[in-house]
């Protein structure tokens, strides 16, 4: 949500330059986006987003976020699409970090989704998953069950500063889920961080997707189970059955769940549960001085993750049986 | 440079609603401003900026800024124009703020101003001023030289912690000041705070001039002294002669300053240089925990009131006899 590289006007002027869409008019440094820098970009041809990458992404991977938004955009889906330069790529460099320029989305978050909008997000996050088919390049999920450990190692120390209890429970909850993590599940393309921020509307209809720098190949329905705890709990820490059940229909109305998939939703549920609160954790007890971004709270996590523990079957989440 | 006041898509779109701006399509929270939160706004009419008055703005001189960017607009001068909402106001309420939407101006901020630039923002403030002919709202400078007493005792005791000397070199330019400020210049609307983030540019082409937040009544010189701190100056502290004289070239072509005004520009600009000094200097030793905005360096300023100290007339700026 900040503006981490400054860019002079005769940089961005240069970069520009390099492509089809004629003069800079405008550029403003925008809130969107956690991990990169991101400014709106008025040219003679029209608006459009430049992203500065920084350092959170690794320079490998863009390849791979690129390629997958052009897959999707090609695919029908709503997503920014890449704009190539004359030279036919998409990325570049501006202010030494890479950047790439993408088509301006209309639309906004919704600060309090209703039932309405978690069944468009099942149903989207579904044709994600279909329109992501075919697409040849992989990239392993750096933040799936292999990569809990060294975060809970980070975090062990200091944990029980933020509440206490929440060592030893992590450590729990992550020898259980390193035991319980099911294999086999169908694979494919998955979004990996689909929140309400990454979620454009107008008025009730769902207008695109965004951020796709988690994006991974990894079970289909680890995705799902990202979403249901972004996206239907209530701000009191309550699990909303009807959110859920609108999410599950609308993501089966496009993509029906195969049996292992629907066993496996409450431990996905409580693995994604598990990665927001040490992600969250790590960021809480390492904010730098100065920082520009303040940091989101573990324990929302934690008591979804607590929620999920009592979870039996997916009928808990308000799948139709 | 940041966003402090969150404003939900319900919200945004029930005010939005008040205006002939069809429905809202999407808002950004932009990094443009340092007292304001601002949202690019993009309705079916097309692309507007919020914004939405925050603690530091007093809520009463509000009909004075808007009032007077209505005024300059329609004398021709390229700044915001804040939009009518269908009851003819342009002062609204959102999120618990004072809000208004203006008009969204093309440009960029130049990063390093060259002699034209200076040249062209010299032309452009005295156009400003011969728009603000006929202005009928009134509001006092508040930090002019009355002001900045309070500022000093505000900031003295802690002052030498920043540099030492620094408040005893401060109380004697005060002091000096005081007793040797102008009176009986010219007086008319001043911008006040025509910094280079503050004058777009599309390529050597003024554009327009935005922030009208400190606009008030006071000496029209003043004004020219503020440009020739915030522009001609190089970053190694050194006063651009160059850029001086093409600032008050392009000055005194659409306005030519008086005998008075010219002979008060040495001690308006020292004026006008500590000034920036003292608010920077008490920002600097009050910056709130977790602040989302890095103070500016008072010392910058401080150089600059020292080269002012050594001045003798207008002619050691550039301005030609």
């Amino acid at each position: 949500m900040a503006v981490y590289t400054e860019v002079s006007d005769e940089e961005l002027s240069a970069f520009v330059a390099r492509y089809d869409l004629g003069a800079v008019l405008a550029a403003k440094g925008i809130a969107e986006g956690v991990e990169n820098s991101n400014y709106l970009l008025h040219t003679e041809k029209g608006f459009y987003i430049l992203t500065l990458y920084e350092k959170r992404v690794r320079e490998g991977d863009l390849p791979f976020f690129i390629g997958l938004m052009e897959h999707l955009a090609a695919r029908g889906l709503n997503c920014p699409l890449p704009v190539k330069d004359r030279s036919g790529e998409a990325l570049g460099r501006l202010a030494g970090r890479p950047a790439a320029i993408v088509t301006f989305l209309d639309g906004m978050g919704v600060r309090r989704p209703g039932v309405g909008h978690c069944g468009a997000v099942g149903e989207a996050l579904a044709r994600l998953h279909l329109a992501g088919e075919g697409f040849e390049m992989r990239r392993p999920n750096a933040l799936s069950v292999e990569g809990w450990r060294p975060l809970y190692e980070a975090a062990r120390e200091r944990a029980d500063t933020v509440t206490p209890g929440l060592a030893a429970a992590t450590a729990e909850a992550l020898g259980s889920l390193e035991a319980a993590w099911p294999r086999g599940l169908p694979q494919g393309v998955i979004h990996a961080d689909l929140f309400p921020d990454n979620v454009f509307f107008l008025g009730p209809r769902l207008s695109g997707l965004i951020d796709f720098y988690f994006a991974c190949t990894d079970a289909l329905a680890y995705d799902l189970a990202v979403c249901l705890n972004a996206w239907c709990f209530e701000t009191d820490g309550s699990f909303n059955m009807t959110k859920g059940r609108a999410m599950i229909t609308g993501y089966e109305k496009v993509r029906p769940l195969q049996p292992a998939e629907v066993a496996a939703l409450p431990v996905l549920a409580k693995g994604s549960a598990l990665r927001f609160m040490l992600t969250r954790l790590v960021d809480w007890l390492n904010v730098p001085p100065g920082a520009l971004v303040k940091p989101k709270d573990p324990l929302e996590y934690y008591r979804k993750l607590r929620f999920h523990d009592r979870v039996t079957s997916a009928a808990d989440y308000g799948r139709p049986d």
